[in-house]
This record gives structure tokens, sequence and C-alpha cells, in this order.
């Protein structure tokens, strides 16, 4: 392998394992979270909320920045990066899961998918080699492959061709990635599917790894499956990834979930959990999440959490929070967003000092009993 | 005259003039603009972002957060400072304008104002002796008295009465104020109405300037009728009051409304302009107003204003902002929000640099006459 991913430490009593990412926009520390930029922006927080929190890596989505504002756009602004003013990295979904999840109308076959866009219903057509022409044309940091995903409960023989197609689907896009790049600053990661059956997920995870792809990603979890057999997944196929690679577990990214995932040896994470709960109210801390809904806030006059180092702990009281939250101002969607998004970045930041003195089963074991206390 | 309020210079053509507010807040450099934060927040903008622009003061109305979250919180926070975390100056309307405006079932009387909640349609009852002491309990800076405001075309009679009661008012406010002050730094302004009748305006004027008032401000304006005719208001009313107090226009905040108030010598402005117009995709530039949604900003990777100074313009595109506008991300609200603040903030600091250097009325028409080009 060359240097793109170093792993630093191995968890002595887990698969656990610090790392780093040498992009060439800023060095990834790992394990990581990604928040979410949908549409190439972080709902409701400025970058510069972001780079204060030290944030290395954040994860837009080709389905939604194909349709708008376009590909042609990005490209004449050259690059999706001085499209948003955003200098450091960029990880771009392929668009296989939108596909999946928003559009009501898609035809799936061995060419490629065709869909509706949201927006207006018109009718595209993506490809695997269209895929990551494009993420290349954007410049995005670390390009996803297109994939096909099932619902947790699909029939064996849909899961099985959703699982032929996205290898085909990979080896297609490997060739692309080689035939269209220009440099070595974009990535290519393979993504694993194989619904909820252990051997397809043992052959997928095995095929991908075959391939030249600089990380390997986990799809198809976490779409309505309970979340015990989310983890055993993960458990079970990670133990089939090769592991020299940055391994990546796509739309996960719950306290639990994260913990247990950096256990099975997962280095990424991305979810819109920390900006969405935020506009509903919501806030983690390390007693589980609360609802700044709740009347017993009315009157406290202290941040969501004591000890919290983010902008809007040091700030901000929990009273303050909830009469925005309460009467819609935009600043309550702010603040809760870099709390929830900086708790995951400080849990990470914890679980990594953890690994670095073998006691990482120790703190995510103490960390999910007060939680879900 | 105590030094609250000190002229520093007095334009050689018209009645402008540069001051400040010595305000154990911070000082107040006038003439000056004063974002609205409602609710005790300015929507959208952070007070980091009110700093960074230099930011002295805020306004926020009595008449919203008696509502939400209640005069009862806020003291127990430690007043309006502490529970917003905002340690500048704050200006708090009495609620007289919200009353008028909001409302649609109220009784005014002598006795003071019968109002329904615009929340729950709860019934309320404000005194202006009432107004007085919520406004001294939870801290604010400047307290504006309760008065009575009429619709630009409101019969002579009820204006009459409406200013008569106005001028009652006033008196027991001041009565108030001297009896349940503990200190000097809440300070209390009186307000002119009178409608459109200029005798009447008159009249208030002078009134309202032989009572004991630390400033004085000019209300009943901006209520529906054409720009000229308040334009015209101003400059008859701002010929009777005590030039030595600083003069304080309710609810104007254009950018040539304000330069004309400047001219007939106002100092303070209010106006949720910049913030309302932002949720709407408008941004003011020296040219006119634009709105981001024009098709012409899609491939548009220049900032607002080229050479503005703003934290948007440094960092975002009009192309990005539109695409961020279109598809409803917040972020787009904040990024428009500070850059119209700024862009009234700086066309206040150039209007003081010319009162300076005698250039005001070149400056005021050089101004407008590019905006309205």
């Amino acid at each position: 392998m060359n240097n793109y991913f170093e792993i630093l430490k191995n968890d002595s009593d887990s698969s656990a394992r610090t790392g780093r990412i040498n992009s060439s926009r800023g060095i990834i520390e790992t394990p990581v979270f990604m928040p979410v930029g949908t549409k190439a922006s972080v709902k409701a927080v400025l970058k510069e909320n972001l780079d204060e929190m030290g944030c290395m890596i954040i994860l837009s989505n080709l389905y939604h920045i194909y349709l708008s504002p376009g590909i042609e756009i990005i490209k004449k602004a050259g690059g999706i990066h001085k499209f948003s003013s955003w200098s450091k990295n960029i990880l771009t979904d392929s668009g296989g899961f939108q596909v999946f999840s928003l559009s009501d109308i898609r035809k799936i076959r061995d060419e490629g998918v065709e869909f509706k866009s949201i927006i207006d219903g018109s009718k595209h057509f993506f490809t695997p080699e269209k895929v990551i022409k494009m993420q290349l044309e954007i410049g995005s940091d670390i390009m996803m492959v297109l994939d096909e995903c099932s619902i947790f409960d699909a029939d064996e023989r849909v899961i099985a061709e959703a699982a032929r197609r996205t290898l085909k689907w990979a080896r297609q896009s490997i060739e692309a990635y080689n035939m269209f790049k220009n440099n070595d600053d974009s990535k290519i990661f393979g993504i694993v599917q194989g619904g909820f059956n252990k051997n397809l997920r043992k052959y997928c995870a095995q095929s991908v790894s075959e391939m030249n792809f600089d990380g390997i990603a986990l799809g198809g979890l976490s779409v309505g499956e309970s979340r015990e057999a989310t983890i055993e997944m993960i458990g079970h196929t990670s133990q089939f990834v090769d592991r020299e690679k940055p391994l990546y577990i796509m739309g996960l990214g719950d306290p639990v979930g994260i913990l247990n995932g950096i256990g099975f040896g997962v280095d990424m994470f991305d979810c819109v959990l920390p900006t969405r709960i935020s506009r509903n109210g919501s806030a983690f801390t390390k007693y589980g999440k609360i609802n700044i809904k709740n009347k017993k806030y009315s009157e406290d006059f202290s941040p969501i959490e004591a000890d919290c180092n983010c902008y809007s702990c040091k700030n901000y009281s929990k009273a303050y929070i909830k009469h925005l939250h309460k009467n819609k101002e935009i600043v309550s969607s702010i603040l809760l967003s870099i709390h929830n998004i900086n708790f995951l970045f400080e849990l990470i930041r914890n679980a990594r000092y953890a690994i670095a003195e073998n006691n990482f089963i120790k703190f995510k074991n103490d960390f999910i009993n007060q939680y879900e206390s």
C-alpha cells in the first residue's frame, strides 16, 4: 500500500485502531466523524464553526448537487471546494443510496440506474462511469462508487442481484477512475453490499478488498433493520475486508453505533443525525439525548453540558436555546447543530485517546452505560 | 445635560452630526443602526458575527419577550444580557407599537392598553408604569415609554387623542422611572407622536423635549405612508426637539431613509429590514437592492459586493448563496443577514466620516444617485 492511510495504533483488546488519512487537503485523524453537507453546506453551520471544532472532512451528495446547482456550475466555479469555500476534505456519495431512498420511480439495470429528479420529475441516468467522471470533475477528495442498495428485508434474489451488480459496477468504476483521473488527489472507495446475508457480505467484502480501492465502505446498513442487526453485520463483514485500507460505515452516526463500529475497526462515519435532531430541538449529552422543548429547561440557566467545550455551551444556556427553539429562531438550529457535531467529534477524540492507552473497551462500555442509563 | 450623549461634530451644511452615547455597556458612536433582535436574538446571526461588525447595540421588543419567555424567566436569568449572552447595549421597545400593529383586539384607555397575546389569545394589560418597571427589571440599557401609535390616515380626533395620551403616559413613565430605578445605567427615551399633523407633531416634540428624558424618539412614522411623507415629517419634527439629546427614529432602516434621517440630525435607527429581506434572498448593494434568486447569479462567482468587507463577501460567491437559498439552506439566511447588517453599518460609518469632513450632503446625494440608478 501507499502511505495514503497509516494505522497508528491497534487496540490490544478489540479491532479498534487509530490512524490517519494523508490527504492533500489536510490530514484526517481516524476514527473520524464526517458532518453531512448534502448540498455542499452543513445545515445551519458556518465553516468557521466547523474549523473551530477541528473538522477536516465533510460529506456531500452527488445526487443532490448534480440536480442543483448542477455539475456544470460547480465545474465553472473551479470545483466543489471553490464553489462552497470549504478548503478541507470533501467525500462525495455516489448517489446510489439517494436513488434508492428518494426516488419513487427508478429503473436499475446492468448499464446503470434511471431515476426521476425529486425537484422537477425530470428523468436522469447514472452509470458507474458517469458517476466517477462527475466526482472527478467537481474535485471530490474521496469518491464513492455507484452501488445498489436494498431494503433490509428484501428478497434474497433481489439482494444477490444487487450485490452482483454492485461488484460489476465497482470494477467498471475502477476502470473509469484510471481512465479519467488527472492526479492522485481524488481517492476512490468501493462499497460492500450484500444485505443481511452473511455469506454474501463476506463474498462482497473479499471481492471489494481485492480491487484497487483506496478505502472500503459498508453500504446498505442502517436502512430500517434493528440496531443489533446493524452492529452484528458490521462485526461480521469487518472480518473480511482488507484491514490495510480505511473502513467507512455509511450513514451511521449515533454515539453508541459509532463506538460499536470503532470496536470493529471502522475508521470513518457520517450521518445527518447531529444536524437533523438539532432542528427538532434535540441535543446529545453524556447521559443520553435530551430535548430542549422539555418544560424543565425553561428556567435552566446552565449550558447543555457543563463541561462541554463547544461554542454553544461556552456561551448559552438551555433556557435561552429553549426560548429560541420555541420561537422558531434560526439561531437555535445553529447552536444545537454546533453542540451535536462537537459532541460526536469529542466522543471520537476520546475514543482515540482510549485506543492509544489500550483502554478502549472500558471507555466504550462506560460511555454506553452512562449514555443509556 | 450630563455627559451621556456628546455631540462630536455638526455638519456645516445640514443638521447631520456625529456623537457618542456613553453607556456603561460600551460606547455607541452615532449615528448608529441597531439590528433588531425581537426575541432577544438577531435572526440568523450569532453574536460573534455582530461583534465582528462592530455592533454596539441591538434592539429587543418588550412585547415579545414579555409573552415568551416572560419577564420572570429573564429576571431569574439575571437580566436580558445574561439571558441572551449579549453583553453590549440593548434598547427595548415598550410594546406600544406591537400592540398597535400585531394585536387585532386591543382596548386603549387612559389607564393603559389591554391586548390579546398573539401566542395564545390570553388577555394582558400594559400600563406606562408597568412597562417601565419591567424594562428596569430585565436590565434594559435604553427603555422606551409606552406610547399610542395611529395608522397614517387616521381620523384627526383619533390622532390628537393618541398624542394627548402618549404625553400623559410619558409624564407617568418619568415618574415611574424615578421611583423604581436603582442606578443610572438604564436610560429612558420619550416618544413623539402626533400622526401627520404638523402642529401636533411640533407640540409633542416640544412637550417631550421639556421632560427629563435621556433621548427622544420619533414614533408613528413608517406606518404605511409614502416615503416622502415620512422624510418630510422627520424634517419637520426634528426642528422642535431638544437637540442636546440623541434623536431616534423608530422602525426606519432602508439606506436612503437612513441618510435622509441623518441629514435631519437623527442619531439612531432600527429596522427589521436587513434581516427580513435576507430570508427572502435580497441583499443591499451600492447600486440598489438585488435578489439572489435572479437567474443571472447562477454562474456569478463574485461576491455580493466585490469591495465589501463583510464575512459573507470575503468568503462566498453569489452563485453559492443563490444555490443555498434555492435549496432552503439556513446558511443562506445567515450569510445574507450578515451582509445586509454590515452594509448599513458601513453606510453609517461612511456617513460619519463625511460629516467629520463637512462632506455629508455630497456623500448622501452621491450614494442615493448611485443606489437609485
